[in-house]
């Protein structure tokens, strides 16, 4: 650090200077504590109090935070995402599914199904069912909060699927999760506003939040949920409007929050007073015993907004999903919606309703888990044989991927592209991160839109490719020989 | 004015608390002509300095501007939009046919369709042939942008409809005519750019700028469009990102631009560089033979961002409408569709694809523009009757609405409230106004919901209304006895 005491720039700003840019630069990384007051002073040969103010000057600007009776730190993502992910939308798109790839190309990366899974029949059934009940009747406006059956229908729906005790005014019907998070985002954030999401998380839900002003941190996400500690220390500093999370088969992490951290995570939204959004789309996909329930199911608070997607669960072109909305954001969220888009689609939801009403909805969730287990157990046998290269990841029981940790000397892009040569499609872990994190060295692999076959396939592609890193990389390490 | 030199307030200071709390009280009102820095000056007896000062500081804070060689003004409202649409956002959904009005009440407000209307036989059929034809393929994620298919349909539908030569990559698909404006909002807008809208409006467009913090300026309109000579001085003054219009059957005024005001707008778009985005929701419905088109006919400078909504003229539930877009504006636009809601359904884009490919839309039109002709006529004759009250109005000639001055000595609110009182529901023209306006002493009229025998009955409970006024009004004018 140069210090020059002869020049006109206050000795404090020099320093607050040399800082920032090593921030900037990432000399200093998110996370990383910076020395104390004292020995910054001694070893500059300054006052205590020309690092007082420096600090002070950084903490202001958001470069840096203090954790009482610990030290300073270098904050986690200057409220900027990702450059990679700015950069790389079309690689966002592919792990949505939303972008399809070659039918060359093994697809590791779409969570979405593929139609050989949607339920065709018993849906068009109820479509024209609908058409024949209701005629022109389907195609006036809904009311903009949904058609009014429909919402009953999905009272009764998450009773009996989660024991979740919710009144028909307080579900909102959106266009799926997406606009969910978009309406929520117009409801909630003002330019300048803190917010929080897991880090690693869903990219689409960054590029809503950003994209109205907010400054977004990211809170680590370990294999039983949040970090509850930094949580804690975040929530007093920064006063978020409120923390966006997964409870269940996190994505990318593919992690579940344990009973204790969900009920840690509501104590902590109401000490802090912010609002929990949970964006659910893969609770029913367990497959072990343990049936999982959203952290909606134990809000005693009503400081969940919870969100419920069907498209990697049910169609992901239908394009209908619902929110549950707290009391006192009802009025603001359905003025959000119909500023939106008015109100979605009441032909969709009367045939929505009339299926759920039908009984149609256990049966197909009874039949895609038992096709999705497969896939999984597939998968889980498969991944096995790369544990020779060092790779790890957690066993999710249940979602639609896994969430493998290469080792270090693996760089996660490197491999996605070699991979995307040899026609595998996986998705770089750095798409995930909202800061140009350390801990990007993961890949995320899928296997919602691939037959057994092309899982074994797809590993095998990938374990070529590990093997190729370990034999170029100097041969620090070649465990297959 | 009251101007005391012994205070220690600087004079100036004095000057512009004195004009700001005349604008504020609304004794001077939006586009008074202030008196000239020297009257001013020379009637309060100070330096005209002074005078110079005190106008700096009010236009630096909005309240008024200045028109070289011509004089200083007073703003049309200050960047708020009026209390009333604020606190009427029912009144506003009933005007829109979103909010349901009672079976008793004759309904004069909505501007949607009733199902009579619908094409529902000839839709159906296409529903049912895409679930046929495209099974599961039905239900995947569509193109951000749209379903190709569709987009090319829509291609050729604008050339065929409108002259409107467009390639099919510049079409977005949209869920309805609203979501186009929110995706605009979204792409173009930052918090205290300036926006330009037409004096009155559509409310909910106003509700989405406002959402992002826009500045919204009204603009006043005339019978053949836009008062052009204010759109420059304000473009100048305010360097606007757009201008919000509606080329034909305006809402609520019922006006539209002649091809002399359309060219002298796109010209105004180049010289100061903002885009028109062009909401049309009834350029299709004339009853003369005159047969319109959009203002996007004839941009050939790509500044018009034209929305198309089916709402007013198809069926309002089924939320598919679509934008043409500037090159320019391409890849922000459709980054913006995929944070809202990722894409439209894709079911229903691929219905109204093969609907339009079927051409049942042209047996549509033919068919709606001879119902609501009709409608047209009957409510054109039963007006005439009340032509003794001093009302006037603009012979729209097409559309769905007339727009009606009042008498001054009637209130519009009080009228729209002793309709509602007598079973009649119209809207009171406050709502559409973006500033607490002089010019709100209008009710819009609509015949699109009702039969003809409503007509009748509708526009003789308005009639029994208006002449209520006119005998409670101390007997002012009493034309019928």
């Amino acid at each position: 650090m140069l210090i020059d005491k002869n020049s006109s720039i206050p000795l404090y700003i020099q320093v607050y200077n040399n800082i920032k840019k090593m921030i900037e630069s990432e000399e200093l990384k998110g996370g990383e504590k910076l020395p104390s007051i004292r020995t910054l002073a001694k070893k500059l040969n300054v006052n205590n109090i020309t690092i007082v103010n420096a600090y002070n000057l950084l903490e202001k600007e958001g470069y840096i935070f203090s954790v009482k009776g610990s030290g300073t730190y270098v904050r986690y993502g200057n409220y900027d995402v990702s450059q990679y992910l700015e950069d790389n939308r079309d690689v966002q798109m592919m792990a949505e599914g939303v972008l399809p790839i070659s039918k060359d190309c093994i697809n590791f990366a779409s969570v979405s199904p593929t139609p050989e899974l949607f339920p065709i029949e018993e849906f068009n059934q109820s479509l024209i069912e609908v058409l024949d009940r209701d005629k022109g009747n389907a195609f006036v406006y809904p009311e903009i909060n949904g058609y009014e059956a429909f919402r009953a229908s999905i009272s009764s729906f998450l009773n009996k699927s989660y024991n979740m005790n919710v009144d028909k005014n307080q579900v909102v019907v959106i266009s799926g999760g997406q606009q969910g998070i978009d309406i929520i985002t117009k409801t909630l954030i003002c330019p300048g506003d803190y917010i929080f999401v897991e880090n690693p998380t869903y990219s689409a839900a960054i590029a809503s939040f950003k994209s109205r002003g907010a400054k977004i941190i990211g809170i680590p996400i370990l294999e039983d949920g949040i970090q509850i500690d930094v949580l804690d220390e975040y929530a007093k500093k920064y006063k978020p409007k409120f923390l966006y999370m997964m409870t269940n088969y996190q994505s990318p992490t593919t992690y579940s929050y344990s009973e204790k951290k969900k009920k840690e995570l509501i104590r902590l939204s109401e000490k802090y007073n912010f609002y929990v959004i949970e964006d659910d789309f893969l609770t029913d996909l367990n497959y072990d015993n343990k049936k999982k329930e959203p952290l909606k199911s134990i809000d005693n608070l009503d400081k969940v907004i919870y969100i419920k997607s069907f498209s990697k669960i049910f169609m992901p072109g239908l394009r209908i999903g619902f929110m549950m909305v707290p009391k006192d954001l009802l009025t603001s969220i359905i003025k959000a919606k119909h500023t939106s888009d008015i109100s979605s689609s009441g032909f969709l939801q009367r045939a929505f309703d009339l299926y759920l009403r039908k009984g149609y909805w256990q049966k197909h969730m009874e039949n895609i888990k038992r096709v999705y287990a497969g896939k999984y157990q597939t998968m889980t046998k498969e991944l096995a044989k790369l544990s020779k290269y060092n790779i790890s990841f957690h066993d999710p029981k249940g979602g639609l991927s896994f969430w493998i940790k290469l080792p270090k000397e693996i760089d996660a892009i490197d491999l996605y592209n070699d991979c995307i040569k040899s026609n595998l499609a996986v998705v770089p872990g750095k798409i995930f991160f909202v800061d140009d994190s350390l801990y990007s060295n993961y890949i995320r692999v899928s296997f919602s839109a691939v037959s057994d076959e092309e899982i074994v396939q797809g590993i095998s592609i990938l374990e070529n490719n590990l093997k190729k890193k370990y034999t170029n990389n100097n041969n620090k390490y070649i465990p297959f020989i």
